[in-house]
């Protein structure tokens, strides 16, 4: 890993992740409920609007960065000075070393190809990913796998209490370097890109994990961020499994306990056999 | 139900909700697996590129209309000429009566509040909502809404066979009146928005159930689509809690089998209450 030269100035800002409300149940009983947060979040680049983001906001600069990143309005941490977050007023304002030149035409052309049901660009995604192939040469073993499971599983404390929420990892073999939740799995998967940013890791070697379904748009980040393994308990759509043959992802769906359901890629994925002669 | 004195001419351009490919299990054997349909469908109006969404395409039709409808694009049905979707190319064409005025400085200005946590439009929905305020007078109990949500669990096709989708009902009490699954749970609710104005249905005793979370968006379309009831299998985000409360929705999560939970506008519940001396 290699941290950026010059490491942005951030703030900590993270909210509580869960409330409590009353609720009644069919007994009609009273039933104090853990219920996740959501913030609105408005990003200021170099005091320009940009969006306003739902968040959890349990890794607010991390979100900024990454937004910025999956989006390429910049092209490298260094070019980022600072990530203010003030709830107060539900903004988070970030300061660029050289001003992002021609913002205003990139987010209109944006705009025209906004996926609403996916809550991304996504017009401008596409014409990347067909550039992208990831290489082959990192592999994973069932056993790591069914590892790395069993570590989600005892991690994914937003979700167990309230729900709500999607959680996405970044797992070196069965290790979690960053785990987030958030109420919209875009943004977990952005406060990931970020923080891999912040702390300079390098994706080749890595396993995305994410409680959501694997989508076109998650399958394209995760290429983006160049993850080799991505590896969700849900499904997948036709649209995902095709982007994830085409640049050469490991794809796993149906991920849960020891069991699971490898779509693609399975040139880097190394099942365990039965001993000879069994 | 009054239906528009000039319904638009439509295409019936459902694509197939699902499709098969193989995997592998954890012993390696060979299963071939439904995974949900998610195709790119960009809508133009009037000849102009408006955004692309991701969707399944069981309704997409409805989705372009109530896409219109719920980001305030159009406010009336009566102002759409037509609705023309070629799968070949990927697109939805509408055609309006009198144009969009203004469709470039709208679109511009919704660029900058876009929720990309959420897939819509935030900034512009949330100063509306403040004048929405859903009236009393409905009411639902609990043994319509067991037999909806035994309903619900009997329709629910493409999710069970296929994963990866949200559902949307639209109900009178315990009948379902339109029901449909997409691959972002912004296109379902759209969907049923635009069926609503085709079909002339009035949200103000309607229930709406979806399988997906209760974020700020879900309630903020509900209270638009003026339905007093809004039903999840799912949690619920404060945010989601917040403007329930604030627009007098009734809102009920964890809603499975004879389980819930009510969280507001409990004047319009009428709870089963044991016999007298039970």
């Amino acid at each position: 890993m290699t941290a950026p030269a010059r490491r942005p100035r951030l703030t900590r800002a993270a909210r509580p992740a869960t409330f409590t409300v009353d609720a009644h149940d069919e007994s009609g009983a009273l039933v104090p409920t853990r219920i996740a947060g959501e913030h609105p979040l408005t990003l200021y680049v170099d005091k320009r609007e940009v969006l306003t983001m739902m968040t959890l906001g349990a890794a607010p600069e991390a979100l900024a960065i990454g937004f910025l990143r999956n989006q390429r309005l910049v092209q490298s941490i260094d070019e980022i000075v600072s990530v203010q977050v003030d709830w107060d007023v539900g903004a988070v304002a970030v300061t660029t070393r050289g001003g992002l030149a021609d913002l205003d035409a990139r987010t209109r052309k944006r705009t025209a190809t906004t996926g609403c049901g996916q809550g991304t660009v996504f017009g401008d995604l596409m014409e990347d990913i067909e550039s992208i192939r990831l290489p082959g040469g990192a592999s994973l073993d069932e056993e790591t796998l069914f590892a790395l499971l069993n570590n989600v599983r005892l991690h994914e404390s937003i979700y167990k209490e309230a729900g709500a929420v999607h959680g996405c990892a970044l797992a070196r073999g069965s290790e979690i370097l960053t785990f987030v939740e958030d109420v919209g799995r875009h943004n977990a998967v952005d406060a990931i890109a970020g923080w891999m940013w912040l702390e300079g890791v390098d994706g080749s070697d890595k396993v995305f994990y994410t409680t959501g379904r694997l989508t076109s748009e998650m399958v394209i980040k995760a290429a983006q961020m160049g993850i080799p393994f991505l590896v969700s308990r849900s499904g997948l759509t036709k649209m995902g499994h095709e982007i994830a043959r085409m640049v050469g992802i490991t794809l796993i769906g149906r991920a849960v306990n020891r069991r699971y359901l490898l779509f693609t890629g399975a040139e880097r994925f190394v099942r365990r056999e039965p001993p000879a002669g069994a």
